[in-house]
This record gives structure tokens, sequence and C-alpha cells, in this order.
């Protein structure tokens, strides 16, 4: 890597690594005979959906009509809105369904009534159901609103295409077996669910989501449809989990030493919570917000013990680290420090340096334009 | 306020509110007899910029060369960026200081060695003092690191302003009156350092930072500069400390419904941790990432009692909240939520919509470009 160019805090991304996590889940889902249909939200780069492309990926998911415009834009045509339809995006709606297979989440009346009037293309629609994580769905046995909905839609406009889950749960889980255990629930759940309506319904899917269980579940038995995201990136959250091994992570901050104060083993970065954001993990009851790596010639090296980010501002991060780590750096040096969560630290950044020193992109946000 | 333009999670900006923000502390600075050097890392735009320009205010503070050059671009000719030397972006210093009066902010020999070297055209300098916080800075009686750097720094490029410090510490006050001896207590290292050293420069001032301190403290004596930053809108956080009452709270987020759980008392809202960052209050041991209003034809009501943003993932909000307030709320309406760190939440939106519909930029950030 070129770091001569780098001069302010840059997320590094590991092409090698990024597309080894895109060729494991596409080899999983095939073996499984599951669709893949990533989670967008985690890259939000159209560059790195062209790697997921050449791999054969043609559905994708997204957080938000704004972030689907950005991928319609760059040529994809089967996109999930995988969050509870915003009516007030009726327009953004409209315009994305004339174009391409627009597929939205629903899970109340309201939304089916309003899509009623005011839809001018076709949508597919998938019923949110709440297998365990209870933020939002209805759960799998509220027969009476899904009843309610299926009759309500009109499905010249909304056409059912199934059930979808997230099972956020699993991001609270101890142990893999949890894991495993809440990804068996949530799938008899919509196991249930499929017989009861796939007789009126013959091509109903049901998609399952969330990086963890994907990652470490083997078998997708009943199943139609994947829609893990952040494991294009994995990260110490991941790590935590068991999703993935150090060797997976394919981001990384390399952020300058501005400041070292060995009588208090810190080192101080530029690189604060408007790079990182202020996610943290627990680790014997201390906050960590990324843990510290040597940067290299082809990318990273493994953590540094007893080496990590400890203390985040807006544009400060502070480093503890040991005594051999601190007289190994210098003022105007570049530290790595691998993100706890490389979602929201992606969203920050807005764009990646790749260890071939390509520049990646990255959907600019929140703006009225987009 | 027209909403009904606002489609999607979108920053409002209460423009009175912040008006009388800055006229507040442009008016303490004037009887206190200090500079006002506002810290515009909080609003990091040009619109706003140009309110405090209004009132008179010519020197200003960021966080990074970036956002100085930003601002600089703008016709602000007179920039510190509190923030330790990145000696990484010397081509940048170089370029701010041939065309503006740019100070920088050292903490250690090896930067001004550097500094020595390389500068092309003069800098002010500020040695950054710690008066308590223990993030960045000197021991204000560490005499001969300071004396050193006085020595060492070639004075024909590095110009001595004087000291500088952030006493960041306030914000882990619990009393106003902790504040208050907070600050009293910085002011007094301040003050012995400026007797030690005002012989020798005659022209150094002593420079003072954050919100708390500023907003509270009545007696600037001593001190001849100001640099508070956040309270051009303040937030929840202030409000806790006593910084601030909720009247002067000039912004508020405003979130779509898209989903309503009675069962649970929870609203589901499209605004998540991308659009309000992930900062939060403790309320008898309970996270609290928001505080929910009505909004209404000019602003925002005042807080709802015992309804809170008390969860955020990526794009999701979950509101609790009473039955009186859920019965209240439909499908599709908009909540409004004061975010609790005005400065991340800003940070992440990246521009405002004013209550009088005007929409007010920010500094786009952390990329390759700017």
């Amino acid at each position: 890597m070129n770091f001569n160019n780098i001069i302010k805090p840059t997320l590094l991304l590991d092409k090698n690594k990024c597309l080894g996590n895109i060729n494991f889940m596409v080899q999983k889902a095939k073996a499984n005979h599951v669709i893949l249909r990533p989670h967008f939200k985690t890259h939000q780069s159209r560059i790195i959906g062209k790697w997921f492309k050449k791999a054969k990926v043609d559905k994708i998911t997204v957080s938000s009509f704004s972030m689907a415009t950005y991928f319609a834009n760059d040529g994809w045509k089967d996109i999930t809105v995988a969050f509870p339809v915003n009516i007030r995006e009726i327009e953004k709606i409209n315009e994305l369904a004339e174009e391409i297979q627009l597929n939205i989440t629903v899970e109340n009346l309201e939304s089916i009534e309003y899509l009623n009037k005011n839809l001018k293309f076709p949508v597919g629609f998938f019923i949110k159901i709440d297998t365990g994580y209870h933020r939002t769905g209805l759960l799998s046995e509220n027969y009476s609103v899904i009843d309610d909905i299926m009759e309500k839609a009109n499905h010249e406009k909304l056409q059912f295409k199934g059930f979808l889950t997230h099972s956020g749960n699993t991001y609270q889980a101890k142990t893999k077996e949890e894991i495993i255990q809440i990804s068996i629930n949530s799938t008899n759940q919509f196991i249930q669910l499929k017989n009861k309506y796939i007789s009126k319904y013959p091509e109903l899917i049901l998609s399952y989501g969330d990086t963890p269980s994907c990652s470490i579940v083997d078998n997708f038995e009943g199943i139609d449809e994947i829609r893990p995201g952040n494991f294009v990136f994995y990260d110490l959250m991941q790590l935590e989990l068991e999703s993935c091994n150090i060797d997976k992570i394919a981001v990384c901050m390399a952020c300058p030493v501005v400041a070292i104060h060995k009588d208090r083993n810190e080192i101080i970065v530029y690189g604060g919570g408007v790079h990182f954001s202020k996610e943290y993990i627990l680790k014997d009851q201390t906050k960590v917000f990324g843990q510290v790596v040597h940067l290299t010639q082809i990318g990273w090296s493994n953590p540094e013990k007893n080496c990590y980010l400890s203390k985040l501002s807006q544009e400060h991060g502070t480093i503890s680290a040991t005594d051999e780590f601190i007289n190994s750096i210098q003022i105007g040096d570049l530290i790595g420090v691998i993100p706890i969560h490389s979602c929201m630290t992606a969203n920050l950044m807005k764009e990646y340096i790749s260890t071939d020193n390509e520049e990646v992109d990255h959907f600019s946000g929140n703006q009225f334009k987009s």
C-alpha cells in the first residue's frame, strides 16, 4: 500500500478478504439452494456491488429508498427495501417501481391502504414477521392481521412475495449455540407460516436475514432466501459473536498519530466519533472502541495485545497501549484500528481506499438530494 | 413550517433560538472583555457562520484543516485549528497559511521540529495545556517541555500566540458548582503560566474552551479568549449539565413513523444510528438516545413526558411512549426528537432545514477530496 497519500483518517479495504467473504456466502447459499440477496447497507458501494455482480448475485437488499435509487441507477434491477415502508416517500417509490422490480416490506394495514390508493406501478411486498427480535414485524401467529393485509391489498399493485424476518436478536447471543438456537426457532415459525399460506400463494418465499446466523448456521432447510449484509466486511462485533475469525475482517481505519503520552500509556490519533461512530464492545467491563493493528505493505497485522481504542471524542481517538507498542510509534505515524461496527464506520467515512490503492465509492447518505 | 416536503429523517434548525444562542455568547464575551472565537465544529455551516459574522465575530475555531479550508474558502481570515497539529497534512497547512492567519495547536517537540523544516509561510501556534481533562496537552507545570518548544521553534515561521486549553472534564461534572470549580481551577493554572511567560511574550493570550463552562461561568477574569462551540445549538447532554434550558435547544430531528406497536408501547421511526449517532445519556440507568417532542407550525413543543428514543439500530429508531402519545400518532406522521449530542447528529445529517424552510449547508466531511 502507498501510505504516503494517507494524511487523515482513512478507511482501508482489503479487497482480497472482501472478495473471499463474498465468495464464502455465495458458495454457502449455492450449497444450500437458497437465494443470496445480500444487504448492501453495510458497504453502500457501487464498486463493491460490482464484485457481487461478478459472483452472479443479481438481487439485493437495501435499507432505504434513497439507497435503492443509488443502486438502481447503477443497473440493479431487483431490490428489496428491508425496512417498514415509509409512505411519505411515495413519489420515490413510484419512480423506482416504474424502473425496477422493487420489493417493499409491510407490517400494518395503514400502509397497505395508503399504497392501494397511491401506487402507480406494481411493487412486490413482503410481510415483516417478528420471530423474536421484537423491533418490527407481526408475530408469526398473528394470522388475523396477516389475513387482513392479504385481503385488503390490491394485488394488481401489491404483489405478495412472501414473509421476511431479521433475527437481530442473534447480536445479543452469548454463544454460537445460542445463535443456532435462535435461527432454528425463527425457521420453525417461518415454516409454519409457509405451510399455512403456500396453497393460496404457491410462489411465496421465506426471506431470512442477519450475518451471525448466515455465517454460523450450516443448514437453511425450509428457507428460500438469505439477506446477510455485514459479512462483506465483518468487524469486531462479529468476531466477538464468532461469526468470523480475525482474518476475515476486511476493513481497518488508518489514523495519524498526533500526540503520545507515555506517562499514561496513551497515544492520541486523529480519528474520533465522527470517523468510527461511538459503537463499543465491553471487554472485562472496559469499553473498547476498536482494536489496534500495525499497518503493513499488504494490509495490516493481527491485533496488538493490550492495545485498543479506549476513548473517542469528536475527532480525537485515545489509544491505550503497552510500553512496547508506544515505543515503536512516532508523531506523524499511521496506526491501524479495526472498527467495532463496520456498517457504521463505513457510513461515516463515505469512502474506502483498497489495499491496491483504488478509491472505492460509498453512497453519500442523508442529504435532501439523495 | 412546511412539513409536506419532509419525507425522511431531517434535522430541523430553529433559526431564532440559534440566533439567540449566538447573541447570548457574543454579549457575554463583550461584557467580560474576552475575544469570542467560537468553535465551528458543531454546526460546520457557512450559512450559520454568516450569522456569527453578522454578530461581529471574525475569529473562529475548527477541529481539522479540512474544516479550516471549508471556512477559509468562505472568507474567514483568522482560524485556529484546536487539535494537536497533524503533520501529515503539511501541504494543506502551507496552502492555508499562505491565505489566512492560521493558528495551530502544538504539544510536542517532534511537531515543532517538523514544522521548522517544512513550513513555507508563517503560522501562529498555541501550546496546548492540560488543565485536568487529560486528553491532550502538556501539564501547566511542565516548564521544561514548554521552554524547549519555545526555544526550538523557529519564530519566524512559528509565531507564539499563547496557551490553549479545553476543559472537557466539565462534561463529567455532576453539578453546576463542579463545573464552576473546574473552570476556576483551569483559570488559576492558566494565570500562573501567563505570569511566568508574559514578560518574554507580552502579546501572549490565554484561550479557554468548552460550552459548559462558557455557558455557566460568569467571570472570565484572567482569560483572553473563549472557544465554546456546542452552545450554538445546545442539546440534551448540555441540558443535563444545566448549561442551557430546554428553550435554548435549537435543533430537532423530524422522523417519519413507520410502525406502531401498542402492545409494547413502542413506535418505530425512520431515524437510526446513521442519523442520530449512538450517543446516549443514562436516566435512572436507562439509555436515552433522544427526547420526543410534537412538531408544531413554528417548531416543536416541550418534551412529551415519558416518551423517549430508547433504542437505535442503523436506520430504525424505537420510541418508548405513553398510551396517550401513541394514540395521538399515525403511520406516516412525523415525530420530533431532540438529539443527545447535536455536534454528532449534525455531522451525520450533513444539512439542516430551518424553521423558515431554508436549506442550511454543512461541511461534507471525511472524503479524500475535502
